[in-house]
């Protein structure tokens, strides 16, 4: 087998060894099953194990409550988009508000705007995405369809740290990129959508959690594959689901209980984790310019540049020879990109801080 | 590991032993990558690889002509029967055709109607979708948008051996059950989806294959994720494609190729394995009532009931016993079905054969 490399990626992202590991030994075979994870069919008993646990490892960590639907689905964060207005805004005769803060939120309020009225109710352009609406900047409307706001943007490498206030209108939420990777107050919010590739597992499964009055507000007579009924009413079985990334997905949170110890400790890890790249930043402010504001750092995506684009590019070809994969910044963007989810063990992140002081001296 | 079992599953369905231990020796680091399958980017050389070399595949085996896309999709074919239909029939004016040989193409319609005119071409629910049209029974419209036949009912087990003749409008085929099970002449088709849970790799990762200037017909301002336009333009890469499901692809291309010699090959291996089963049901026709009618039999599926449900319940039961697993036919028919595909190798048929052979002489 070939080493592995300390993987930065944005998404698809690192997993957890041990996950890969047990995904690895029962590929041929499920214990007790005779057949591989690949090759189950969904309406079997093996299966139905599967789906429940995974279900329920999300209910758990999450302290999802009743009332809410944790559904899975296809097609990403981009399907969202759209599905999202499909089922919340057509047909509404009420608005949809956007908070954009950074690359995905346009993207989201793009698609919502084929479906009914859209409201930007706060845009970071003006400082290119660097930093998120303080309290007071934000004006919501008073009868809103929903809210959407993107938790973590995965290109600026801004991060909510808490809930925008929204007044009474449903709180919708794109959490594609910091899903399960730290405890969100769940009860606060109407909807939130997850591809899977970033902390819960591989591409080509998306998480909704939905509050069951709210899918039940969507117009008669959508196409069932893009109705959140369907998938709260069939549990996620309207048609064959993919069930090796809800298999993945359930080993994903049982090594987040179990490994780590719940969501609480691994927002602990993540922060330490944060800290130490931030650190370095501060401490050679003019070598590596954040992008973020401090305020408001994501965990997830640590952004910065360096002063010109010869030395990124030094910076880039150095630390492929220290095993420090895909660190480019997003080429809307430019920059470094250090990508470092639940799954990027803290001895890869310590690498990269070494590399980045080793760096800083010999070409700062 | 747990002893393999004959799984007769209509799909998810078995996959080549080869395929999976392939995919089990690199699920820690691809060769030279140092990341598994369902870490890397989308976007990283090591899955352009991949992606190319899935393509490539079937566009070899299929011998798919200059002119045509091949995309790949998530949400199955029960997405594809709306998106289909948002592409290619709305704002058309045109009417599309739709040929009923089972459930499968009723849901298909039931799916386009919301898209613009319908038409039902012909319908088998007069013998209880047994048969298929002859020559002459079918009347094509003169223009139609395009008209749809499902290649493989899998409920019914009834398969059409030759594409039905529709004149000059564009043929477009679910091709989800025997998809890459034997050659067919791409040339004669507009479109083809298949979802690639039976033939041709795990749940989750759905093919389509396009000529050109049909997908380029579409209303302008579809969303993105439901444009088969983006899917051509973008190497299927507009959001990340379901990576693990191309790369099982990709493996299961290799295999038809490499291990089996190619389609021409493949369909003779899966008559053989047909005829070894309808062989049983021929000789004792009173005990093993056969769904299909002989010259529309299915090689894929082999669907048939007994005398009375006790007897099936019996020889369901039994079968378990011999690790011949997921026999039971679709609770919209009942009785038995036996889907062996391209992977479910000769001696599965052979002994779920002879114990079909057994059965009838100790219950006939």
């Amino acid at each position: 087998m070939t080493e592995r490399v300390f993987n930065f990626s944005p998404g698809p992202a690192v997993l957890p060894v041990p996950v890969l590991e047990q995904a690895q030994r029962e590929l041929l075979s499920l214990p007790g099953v005779g057949m591989s994870i690949l090759e189950i069919s969904h309406r079997s008993k093996a299966f139905d194990a599967i789906l429940d646990e995974a279900t329920q490892g999300i209910r758990d960590l999450l302290g999802v409550p009743e009332g809410y639907h944790i559904l899975f689905l296809q097609g990403g964060a981009s399907l969202q988009f759209y599905m999202l207005a499909m089922n919340l805004l057509r047909g509404s005769g009420k608005t949809a508000g956007y908070i954009l803060a950074g690359t995905w939120g346009k993207k989201a309020i793009d698609e919502a705007r084929r479906e009914g009225e859209t409201q930007i109710l706060w845009d970071g352009k003006a400082t290119n995405y660097n930093r998120l609406p303080k309290p007071g900047e934000l004006q919501t409307p008073r009868d809103a369809a929903y809210v959407h706001f993107t938790a973590n943007e995965t290109i600026q490498g801004v991060e909510f740290t808490a809930e925008p206030e929204v007044g009474n209108n449903p709180l919708v939420c794109d959490a594609s990129s910091n899903f399960l990777s730290r405890p969100i107050p769940v009860a606060r919010y109407g909807l939130i959508y997850a591809c899977a590739q970033k902390n819960a597992g591989p591409a080509g499964v998306t998480v909704v959690i939905a509050r069951d009055d709210l899918i039940r507000r969507a117009p008669a007579g959508l196409p069932p594959m893009l109705d959140y009924r369907q998938y709260a009413d069939n549990q996620s079985r309207y048609n064959t689901p993919p069930t090796f990334g809800i298999y993945a997905l359930m080993l994903i949170c049982r090594w987040l209980k179990n490994d780590i110890g719940g969501l609480a400790k691994m927002h602990e890890l993540n922060r330490a984790k944060a800290a130490l790249l931030y650190e370095v930043v501060d401490k050679h402010p003019k070598f590596y310019q954040g992008h973020a504001q401090p305020d408001c750092r994501s965990l997830m995506n640590v952004t910065f540049r360096l002063p010109n684009e010869e030395l990124e590019k030094a910076f880039l070809d150095g630390a492929k020879q220290h095993k420090l994969i895909d660190l480019k910044g997003h080429r809307s963007v430019g920059g470094i990109r250090a990508s470092i989810y639940n799954a990027m063990p803290r001895e890869g992140v310590e690498a990269l801080r070494q590399y980045m002081l080793d760096f800083v001296r010999q070409r700062g």
